[in-house]
């Protein structure tokens, strides 16, 4: 039975652990991904991880998981507000996702509370850091992995 | 040390798993909290819970925090997009709280994508169902509670 | 077989009478339930009375109708702009209502032209002082009552 | 004693019996009217009807009122929304005049919540269906025919 | 040489006289025609008159005025803020006009401030009474009529 | 087998050929309808016109197609921008329609970018001159006419 | 001669100087209440005292006024900006009342630049801590008790 | 009996003639004031003249016509958009007035739609050219000097 | 140690007495002046006066408090709805000050509820009529005067 | 004589067939384009096709066309309401196109129904499926290639 | 041949260098304008330079630039964003201008991001400091002085 | 010591010299990088330049400035007004930047008013052609290359 999960960040956060760490912390992405990794092997999720700044490259990499991933996690980073793009794809491949912020948008610019994803996911976590991630796996595997 | 956490409920919560089931699922507001009760115990977190139609009175609750709970999960329900009152109790006791929605409510409708809660919240989540309030006190117990 | 209707007043309407009647009129809420009573008990209808000042106990006595109550006919009052917890416990009970002004609330503020309750209710009826009850109830005792 | 009523009805609403059933019921206009006839003979009311897809026609129409009919029974459909020449003619008649509509507007398209002639009707009424006219005619016979 | 003028009064205007007076004053259109009537005879201009309640019938007299009419006086009543299609036979046939209103209509609802005439149009007068037509009439003689 | 079209045109449509030719070209709407006329012939589609400059004979006209007209070509002019009774005339007969323009209206004034009649339709064409009409005779005749 | 004031703080204002005291100063309600009784006795006016966060007690309160109250100084804190209950309560009584707000509001979020009770006060005070209220009943005192 | 009329142009207005003649025409605001002079004395009126580009300027001449001017007639120009002085001035002193514009501000950029001083006043005329002075003379001549 | 105290009023305050009594009263500035001045001698502070209709005029005169104004008390009329100079000459001297309106802003129209002062200010005090500027001398007079 | 047509296809036009085809149809974009290429071939058109998910790649390849091709039909997806990018490479090679969208846009979410090319196009089809590209193409057979 | 610049600064532009240094920086505007004129010098362009408070004498020094100022450098500081006088005035002498801005106004309150007069300017420049008018010099130098 | 500075140019700004050439002048993009490196040799600068139509390459250039370049002079062309991924990419290496556009866009379309970079910007340069790069790199060469 396959249980496979991909991990989408957008762009900017290949920059983690040096950008603005007040706003992001001081992990890397990284760091990010290996634990969620070392997670994923524990409750027998085979896990995939990609990051572009590209929106194309986003798009692409969304609809080559049409029939191979079972889940997707996204934060999409800077396109959450500004890419129909990748909210088409979402919907044309038609994969459950999770859409998560490692800051709480709501304290941040006006435009940041928009997002084109939100009423497209199954749930939206935002402010919770890395852990973020983390729950919306556990959420998947509980939820979408039986 | 005292590690002490309290979880409100806004209105119409008490009606869970009695209401629009498609929307907020199957299980009672007693079912979620005496899950989060157990989760607590194994964390060795101290857990109280509230839950009230009365927007006064999730006032009234939120000020008797004051100087005795470390940390608030509130799903503030529909008070969430019309109360002040609430945002201002929050910021007034000066304690950290997560924003829990049980649906996705960027798929309902528009007014309830405004909150007066989240740019004063540590994170917000929405759409996770009941694990929504279990990922909150996870993040609290790792992030406030040392 | 049990017809029964629940008839809420929300906010200020306890003032009936003695409040601005220019655009309420002379009758005291006493009087207009007495003539709704009588004309309910014609109708071979059993007919409760509640109000409240309170947006927290309408929410609690909505709810408390669930299983026992067949129709509302609600006058929310200043409830009726500013309240989606009402909103929401109406829909959460799953009883059919209609929504009644006593005054034309379209000659008055604007921020009266907006309802959280219109577009879940059966009907709308303004303007018709205390007769807007009674067309709702006939209308109820017709369509709703078999 | 003169007391005379003209019930207007506007564009599509010859319709009725045919469009839309699940929106507007599956009685005619002739049905309906005849209904009210029925009713106003018992009220001794002198009724008249009129129905045209003309906007300009509807203003002709509201315009011979003048000195001959004593109170107004408007559903001006699609009009509504869009006529300022009907509020004009109403206004300009000074004949007293209740709004009423079919279905409930509130539950359909946003353009539909605006109405150009409700701030001067003395009442509005939606979504009771047929029984909407009739409870105007109530209305009107008992505040207005004296 | 011809000088040919058209003056078009729009929906309700043919109420001038017996509605809102204090608006509007007491002169009827027919007095106001008679009396523009010498004033064009005394100016040597060939002077037609049109009144209609019906938006298509304004655009039918206008789309007949190509070819023999030199300037239009149009004061469209309600179809001012209503309707395209008057501007657009204006347009269509493209002979000048100017827009008059009888009363100020900037001290009327909100609705009334925007006009889909007046960019389209020579000139604007609102709030001389019938005078405004007579102004106009002067301005045209004396731009238009050489 | 019946294959019944029919084409309306709205107000200002009879001015084709005369009117602003650098936006709507040299053609009257006689030579377009005769050219349409021809082309459904060859399409084995029997053809109807008619325009007029009045929204209620438009409406009638819309309503009079129910059960001998198949499909629906409308240029409802400056209707498009202003008519909810045609949206509704063309909802209520339950035909389906396509929208043309003979302009590009994205390249006009603001207030023509919005259609009431769009969302109704199958589909919408603007820009293509007289040759819209045509595209969506040939769209038509593929699938609706079987 | 009765010279009765009645002085009404809102949600969370009991929590005043122990929230934010460098928004709303280090005096603590019973410490403004104290020093405004001993004005009063001085105006030889008779003050009553009132706080809730309830907004329907704050409702309740207004209208026991009703008969025995001359004039109402009121901070209805977070209820200023989203409760019309009050503000119908506060002219439904028909006793003048000055709107006092210990912080400048306009220094704050955007939500709090609109009140629902100011177009129906006497005078806006903001922005004078403690001292607005003071100033509110020395106007009271010289123009409303005489 | 005096007949006293104040003619006032704002500013940029003494550039007429030099400045956008295709909008103002060759007209300067010398050859204007001296036919208005002219038009005056055939008319019986006494007429003062003022232009200044000061806003202050223009509310002082406005407060110093209070007890010696009858009528104003008012080209405030750019100000007519901007200023609320002058809108103030004018009702201050009481004394009616018409609103001229030489170019049909219709025509021109979306500010320049809004005016701050017509629902104040008698009536507006715009796109008339200089003779809108002179018919806003000659209605004041005939209705306000008597 | 000096306490000086400027007190500015902005245009069409000088007409105060004559101008809107029902708004404003019938007090002159001279007479407000005059009570401010007594009271300013009974508080031991120095008190100048300035009143110009001129925007420029008054940034001229805050601009020449600086270094020897300790704090400002300004009504600035109608430029407190327009002019961003006066805004910026307040926060240029950096003198604290409260701004003051005669009659309650929020009753007049909508323009009004808008001031480019009040987020600079101490604090707004509107609807006190003149004893407006004596609360806020008294209020200078504690805080910043000592 | 060159006649050169290039059809561009954007994001999530690749997935067509695949892809929510209750919306877009079951034709992939292969098969639409063999069709394209086979109509193309009966007009004598040289006809390219270019499909991309990259903003980027759509610009670049839009510029390459400037000098060879001579008319472009595209179908920008999501890119069509997000991207001035292609609108301005588009304007700035200066090459007359046709916009084109598989599905009625006006019946979808409302931000589809702005598009940034729009008004720079030459004409817009949407709702005809894959009809709307031979549509175009005839169109542009007619009247650009001559 | 003449190359006469005028260098012009609006209200409280001549606190510079006392006034929010963190914003504006030291520089006196002497201090700039003694660095402007020497600069000119070296580029044989004859300088004259204007400040005022006053919106009035500011359009009044425009005017009489007509004929014997070739290009303007204006920062019309808070006029920028709330004179349409001014931007007239710019308009009406037909002498090309940059507008400049010391501080980047994009930074600082949402009424700076609005210029009336940017859309009539040759180029504007903000945030480069005093630099910002020496650039413009440079650049009309390079461009206008031929 | 380093003085490294990095010229940014988006998408289409590689047409410079053969598209729309009476906006953007007749320069190409080789020309004026050309000057630009001369102007930067005399200024002893390193010079860097950057072309690129796709979004992603310019987030991911402007990445790889981070610890090599000391300042970014970027015309973002149309991402301008859509991106703010480039924005957080600015904003992430933390290197002040300057934002230059070739044209005035205060002239052009509605939506090029609004910039996702101003307010992160050192400064905004826009309609000096080419020079606003000279300027911008004159600027950096003061302000920060010490």
């Amino acid at each position: 039975m396959t249980r496979n999960l991909l991990i989408i960040n957008g762009p900017n956060l290949n920059l983690l652990g040096t950008r603005e760490p007040e706003i992001y912390g001081s992990h890397t992405l990284g760091d990010i991904n290996r634990e969620l990794a070392e997670t994923a092997a524990g409750l027998d999720v085979c896990c995939e991880f990609y990051q572009s700044n590209h929106e194309g490259a986003l798009v692409d990499r969304i609809q080559q998981a049409m029939g191979n991933i079972d889940f997707i996690i996204i934060n999409a980073g800077a396109y959450t507000h500004t890419s129909v793009a990748i909210r088409d794809a979402l919907a044309g491949v038609n994969i459950p996702f999770i859409e998560v912020h490692i800051s709480n948008v709501h304290q941040r610019e006006a435009f940041r509370h928009h997002s084109y994803l939100s009423d497209k996911a199954v749930a939206v976590i935002c402010g919770l850091g890395a852990y973020g991630y983390t729950a919306a796996m556990y959420y998947a595997a509980k939820h979408y992995f039986k």
